[in-house]
């Protein structure tokens, strides 16, 4: 049987989140983090809204996450996150330790692999590639609507 | 004349916050962000308190100075950390662009130094070594009581 909430799925709701961001003409990242099949945080990049870089889609999930659980460590979540998170972010999730990553799109100028993929706590899984045309088409559109 | 504002000055008040974050029973790191010798935003790691990884001293100063000047970019301020900061701080600092960063110990195990030096932005200039005794010290005492 096929499982309904896969990573396509869930991928989808992070996508949602994205669009929520491109709606508020933000660029368009967002992401949902998972525990056991129940999203627990769900959240859209808010930099221009907030004037604040680091409130990127990852971070706030972070934070939103680790308050619903009460616990720092999200070793038993995975971030379904749009785009490639970049070095702040996979540097965030270092400290989290958090289980697993999956990505849609990479980003070759900003992604945390431009640099290193050692940024990652060690036991952190990573997969990417999930619905990446979609997820790579928001941010095409965004930015070709702000030139 | 020598300049009562200088490096050593500002670092002083960045371990009065890392003092206080010792007093909390916090992992003694602080900072100041300052601005044409104004300190606009003072900090200390809040990790504990906030069950949040993401509460690093840098990341609340960012939001804090930004919301302050009320502009994301930092170009024209420093920061003032105890502690060489971590790879998720010194991606935020990329963000923000910020003009200077001055810290006092190194941090062997977490610092970005570790990774690769290519985490900040290009035109971020990095004094280090400021008063990195006492800076130490104090990660050395804290540790030691945890023991």
């Amino acid at each position: 049987m096929i499982d309904p909430y896969n990573d396509e799925y869930f991928m989808k709701q992070a996508l949602l989140e994205a669009k929520t961001a491109f709606e508020k003409d933000e660029v368009p990242v967002g992401c949902v983090i998972v525990l056991n099949k129940i999203i627990i945080a769900r959240t859209h990049n808010l930099t221009e809204r907030l004037t604040d870089f680091t409130a990127h889609a990852e971070m706030q999930a972070f934070t939103s996450a680790t308050e619903f659980i009460d616990n720092k460590y999200l070793d038993k979540c995975t971030l379904y996150v749009t785009l490639e998170p970049c070095v702040m972010c996979a540097g965030a999730s270092f400290w989290t330790r958090i289980g697993k990553i999956v990505y849609g799109a990479s980003d070759e100028r900003r992604g945390y692999k431009r640099l290193t993929e050692n940024v990652l706590h060690p036991t952190t899984e990573v997969i990417s590639g999930i619905l990446a045309e979609e997820c790579k088409d928001l941010m095409i559109s965004f930015f070709r609507k702000k030139r």
